[in-house]
């Protein structure tokens, strides 16, 4: 059975605009935040990530968001993470954004395993075993 | 014949991030920022948008992209935005991002046309006809 | 015997610029984020106070800081903050910002006490008695 | 007699926050924008900068603005760059910020010539005489 990792995130004053409300660019930073605390839960940083195959990172390649509702000042998000799909050399997350229990954003990323060695191009390759060994649980039954 | 509208946008160095290129979340500031010159080359403000049915805004229900290369301090993003879709109530943007004319990103926000009356709720309302007028020349043939 | 208000804040990757270190337009951010947690320890929201006599924000009249080193990625912030100034109407905050118990900024932010009250213009007020009180154990001694 | 460099800057919806003005600390940004052009005028780019003694960086070591009167969404920013000090390793700008000939804002940056050299810590080091030569006429009479 899956499970998922929790996130809870303040709205900042500075994340909101004009029209009150916090701006939809600031929920991809929710997103990724919530990414980079399930990185450290599983005791791996994310940039950059030591690795038995070397120096890994983890360029992204499409990252999206549903909006449900609007996100205030001080309203505080609790961002459940899933893992929707634990490819060969990409992962993709899945996030569900809530205020007080009620739904307020969808989202997703998708993000690309990458080795980057010294005078080499940067290139894709296999996510480390036992980096998906850690992930494997939070993939979406 | 549709036609897309121009934007030019480089990349400001708070933008990047420690990978040295700029951050995903940035594409998203750089749509917007698309959508609202186009806005104005239309002589209009997004906000607020008066108009013939009164005050309206346009909140987002979606945004997405999906990144096709790094993109770094100081190069400059030529940004083609298309309407996708002109709905009823809503708009679905299409963005392509050029750095010396090598595809960067697609993008795509969706927006609904939403009535502000003192005291009522905030509620979607049809696009009034002097807008629809002036977005129809950028609808996708 | 003055107190501080102590925040931790971690440095987010989106924070980070292409030098690898946080941008220094974030500490700004990581010294308003301390202010408002103090506020809401207080039993206080910033935006919008509702108070003694009526509704108050506090406008920003100056912000400064000086950089003693970098901060990278996941390094958390300790940061304390104290009241240089408690004025009549304006208040001086001052932070000092640590990683590792290094010092690694210092900054301040002066905000002005001002009324909004529907159908008249913005006007600066004496801080209400009961913020006052709140706030008098952090002035610095 | 100096001159001042003229940057022209609008401020982006992403920029304001609730209280539906510019959040303070997007004026960092505006000035921190200012100096790039600047430097691209000038024909140099400021990240990183080749220069006759090697590859040069200009980390800052102080950021301040005060705060004259609110600017919002669409308002386009005047911003008069200056050189109120140039020192032998450090440079302290001065930036007005103007919106419909009212001064909203007063800022300084300061930032050191540091070398960064592979292997070696990065040190201060003087500014080089042809950078030196180029930014002289902006030293404020």
């Amino acid at each position: 059975m899956s499970q998922f990792f929790t996130h809870h995130r303040r709205v900042e004053f500075a994340e909101t605009d004009a029209a009150g409300i916090a701006h939809f660019s600031a929920f991809f930073l929710y997103m990724e935040q919530t990414e980079h605390a399930m990185w450290r839960h599983l005791g791996l940083s994310v940039f950059p990530m030591l690795t038995s195959v070397g120096e890994v990172s983890w360029p992204r390649v499409a990252a999206s968001c549903q909006y449900r509702g609007p996100v205030r000042f001080e309203q505080t998000l609790e961002i459940h993470l899933q893992i929707a799909r634990l490819g060969d050399k990409s992962i993709t997350f899945q996030y569900e954004m809530f205020v007080n229990a009620n739904k307020v954003a969808d989202g997703e990323t998708t993000t690309v395993c990458c080795r980057m060695s010294e005078g080499h191009k940067i290139e894709s390759v296999r996510i480390p075993d036992e980096v998906r060994a850690k992930l494997t649980p939070y993939v979406r039954a």
